[in-house]
C-alpha cells in the first residue's frame, strides 16, 4: 500500500485535484489518498466548494506519493515557506512526484524541479514560468516524465498524467481498466497537446 | 445568475461530481453552484475525501438547475423517500436538469425521467436500468438530451454532457473557451461512445 499525499490550498482548481484522484483513488488497494494542508481549516476550491483536510503539513512529510495540483492560487502558496519547505521534504522522500498545472510553478518554486524537464499550463508559459528560472520548460507536452517527476499541462491533463503514472506504478492493462471503468478517453502519447498551437504558445 | 443545485450524498463519485463542477463552475458571472445533502454532516466520496454540503435538502427545491451525480451508492439514495422527493420536487421547479452515470438510475428511480431517452454508465446498462422500467434508455451515447433533461454516460461523460449543457446556456463559442482554458477535449457529438462497443453492451 502507498501513501499519496495531495497538497491543497484555498482556491485550488477543483478538477487539478479530484481529476487525478478519480484516476488514481481507483486503485483502493495499492494507494492511499491524504488531502494535506497548511491547516486543518476547511479549504475552498475556485469554484466554493469546503473540502476537509485529511492531514497538515506539520504531521511530516512521510509520504510514497506526492501531487500538487494547481490553481491561481498556487503561486501564493509558493511564497509561502511553511509550504515550499513542506513540499520540499516530501519530494525528497517521495519515489514519485506528480504536479498539475499551475501545480508545476509552485513545485518548480521550491526548487525540486532544477535542472529537469518539465510543462505547466498554457497561460502560465506566458506569464509565470520565470519563477521556475532553472527548469527546463517544455510548451508542448501533456505531461512530461523526467526521473520520479511527473508534471501536466493544464487542468484536464491532469487526469491522462495520472493513468501514465498508473500504468508507470502498475502496468498499461491496468490503466486502462481505470480509463475505461471511468469511460475516460485517455490520451496515452506524453507529446499530444492541440492546445500549444491553439494558444498560440508555439508561436512566442 | 442560475444557481445549480448539486446533489450529493455519502461514496459520491469523485469525477461524476467535480468534473461538471469544473466546466459549469468557470461560468462564475452566471452560475451558483450550492452542494445539497440530506444533512448537513460531512459527506466523504467513494475515494475518501470530505466534503461539506452548503444546503439541506430541508430548505426546499427552488433552483434553477440540477446536477445528480452517480457513484455505487445512488442506488441508496433512490431508495430514501425523502431524498427522491427533493429530487423530484426540484426536478419540477429547474429549468434544465442533468445526471452523470449511476446518477442517471437515481433520477429515474424518481420517477421523473418516465417515457423521456436517457443514458447511464456501461456497467448499469447490465445491472440495474430496470430499476428505471419506463424509461428508454439509449446503450449507445455519450449524453442524451431529451427536453430539460440532460443525463450522461458514465464518470468522465459528465464533462462533455456539461460543455454541452454549458453550449446550450451560453453559445457554442463559451463552452468552447471553457473547453480550451482547461485544456480538455471536449467530444462535441452525443453520439460518440467508443465504450458502448468495448464494454459489449451493443450485443446484449
Amino acid at each position: 500500500m502507498k501513501t499519496l499525499a495531495v497538497f491543497i490550498f484555498p482556491k485550488i482548481q477543483t478538477l487539478d485535484l479530484f481529476g487525478p484522484i478519480e484516476m488514481l483513488g481507483g486503485f483502493r488497494d495499492q494507494i492511499k489518498i491524504k488531502l494535506v494542508a497548511e491547516t486543518s481549516d476547511p479549504i475552498s476550491t475556485i469554484h466554493g466548494q469546503r473540502i476537509l483536510p485529511d492531514a497538515t503539513i506539520e504531521e511530516g512529510p512521510n509520504y510514497d506519493l506526492l501531487l500538487v495540483p494547481g490553481g491561481d492560487a498556487a503561486i501564493d502558496a509558493g511564497r509561502r515557506e511553511s509550504a515550499t519547505r513542506w513540499i520540499r521534504a516530501t519530494s525528497a522522500e517521495a519515489e514519485l512526484v506528480m504536479s498539475v498545472c499551475t501545480g508545476s510553478i509552485l513545485l518548480a518554486m521550491t526548487g525540486v524541479l532544477d535542472g529537469r524537464r518539465a510543462t505547466t499550463n498554457k497561460q502560465d508559459f506566458k506569464e509565470t514560468i520565470h519563477l521556475g528560472p532553472r527548469v527546463e520548460w517544455v510548451k508542448k507536452a501533456r505531461w512530461v516524465h523526467d526521473g520520479k517527476f511527473f508534471t501536466s499541462s493544464g487542468v484536464s491533463a491532469g487526469m491522462d498524467m495520472s493513468l501514465a503514472v498508473a500504468s508507470h506504478l502498475f502496468g498499461r492493462k491496468a490503466a486502462e481498466w481505470m480509463a475505461d471503468g471511468t469511460e475516460y478517453a485517455w490520451h496515452t502519447d506524453p507529446d499530444w497537446d492541440p492546445f500549444a498551437e491553439k494558444s498560440g504558445l508555439l508561436g512566442i
